[in-house]
């Protein structure tokens, strides 16, 4: 079985919905299993969860945007990983990522790549959306790729708005499609490893 | 008199209404004298041009973003700054930068970061909208920073939106109010250089 | 008198160094009172260093550049800032950084952008090193910014080198003369204000 | 056979000693064929070059820092890449990328970030050096990666070297190495596709 894992933090709830997008996209592809992550408030997993990074053919990275960044419980895990890095451990697996803000630009762009930035040290190999963006008149927050990501999976959460009314739909099923494309990039390839 | 020069690049001419809304901001403020430079398609600018930025005390740099970044046009004549990066001619100018593009996200923050880059090579002095963002679900493209940029101002002109339909403005009143707020603080440090 | 504030991380030692060679720069500087903030490990500052930033003219952050970005530290320290972003306490604050890690290039660019994207948000002014970079086949670490930055200031600890043997003098120099210039130009602009 | 295309431009000739470095590296890949374009002072490639890439399973992209990212020439090539971006002619394709600039770090970083934000655009797969760096007392320009990048392979010419002295045995290795490992990569994962 291929395995990908998710972790990411989320601090209201709507980062949750995100995970759990990218989750469903992912478990959707054949052969395909799906460790969730959720670092807690305090910054720090559990062995177990080290374990199962270590073990994962894809690791997807994910967290809110906040003053134009990963939230610090994502950077201490990141920090954490800088064992994984000197000994080689993450290399050659598959990464990608997901952000979520309540503005519709907002830096999120500056979140990605920091995922990306890890993800290079760690020596992984990156993969986007590959998504061509809704960017007509007509389209709005429930068409795929509105709000325009490339390098990953951008989500907005308008800051009035609870984790039930936001992420809306368009940026869901991004996320969704990120997960899939990850996981079946992952799954095609690791045979080839 | 403060002279504040606007130097950009429209392919389309999208990026000429958020030029002349800039522009429009910075002539606003007393005392202040505005020059626009706008770079033709070869990316070559004319002698006087370069005359208008040597003595200028503000420079705003503009461009759509265009494959996850600004024109060649545009890139074509930063390369040609060198000499005054070498000169310090550009040394201590006040900076600042807009970008459109069809897409909501789409990497507009990779042009405003590319502008930043290139003023801090020159030694100028960066600043940005100073705007909080429209985030709440009653808002949408009239109102002032929805697009939500802050190194930079930021404007969305869907893909099928001619030059009078777009930029929107909440988005022209964003790159009004930069405009305003780079001559208002280059008129005011001017006095203390 | 000019208020400067210098809010930093260092784990081992050597951003100590580099933070000491800023505070020096800038303490140079006629009328400019110096305040240096090192961030605990637990990347809580007390509520006289939060009343010390909300009082300063100019805010100079830094960090050392673990796993491609600031410490976790730092942005647990910048993610408490969203306050000051919504109260507007920090807006036209003059802001810079500076970065050190063992690696030559090594991501260090990633720590100086994010200190940037965080300004933006607060509504700072950015002013980097301002300086040429020392680039020919003579020059080495002894010589002022040899590291090449212009955004922020540069420095390398080699990961055998202790705190007293790096960083070396030409990113030490590099430090001071960001301190001085940034307090220099808050100085100048201060009254103007 | 697996088909590698480098796509680079050089101002001086330091970086085509890099990409042709690149180029040894891939070459030396079982089973893999290697083209190699150097883009010319208009910014223009042949319709045989557009096939070429079309036809390539990786795509290396290089270029000079020149003022803070790629050289116009470059980028003047990345924006004629728009008709392959709405058509999907490279998406899934590996990419990667190379820059050379005089000045140790020097935003070096912001153009493998604009190659990187380019290849995401694109619907690419980005590969990295995956190596760890040379950053210890005793290492020098003689050691691989001992300038330091991890998202691409980086180069240091000082101003006054030749394209004989420059870039130097470590910085050419490390290209070499960088080379290697994407037509390894787009070997292995081809058949897989």
């Amino acid at each position: 079985m291929t395995q990908v894992a998710i972790i990411y933090f989320s601090g209201y709830g709507h980062t949750v919905k995100q995970a759990e997008a990218v989750a469903t996209g992912a478990a959707g592809v054949n052969d395909v299993t799906v460790t969730t992550i959720r670092i807690p408030d305090t910054g720090d997993i559990s062995d177990a969860d080290w374990d199962a990074l270590a073990a994962a053919d894809a690791i997807i990275y994910g967290s809110p945007t906040y003053m134009g960044g990963a939230a610090w419980q994502f950077k201490k895990f990141a920090d954490q990983t800088s064992k994984h890095w000197l000994a080689g451990t993450f290399k050659d697996k598959v990464a990608g990522g997901f952000t979520n803000s309540a503005t519709v630009n907002g830096d999120k762009g500056s979140t990605i790549n920091y995922f990306f930035t890890l993800s290079q040290q760690l020596g992984q190999i990156w993969i986007g959306t590959g998504l061509l963006p809704s960017n007509q008149k007509e389209h709005g927050p429930e068409h795929v790729n509105w709000t325009g990501g490339f390098a990953g999976a951008l989500a907005i959460s308008p800051a009035d708005a609870s984790p039930e009314e936001a992420p809306r739909s368009g940026d869901l099923e991004t996320a969704r499609l990120l997960g899939e494309r990850i996981a079946a990039y992952a799954s095609r390839t690791r045979l080839a490893a």
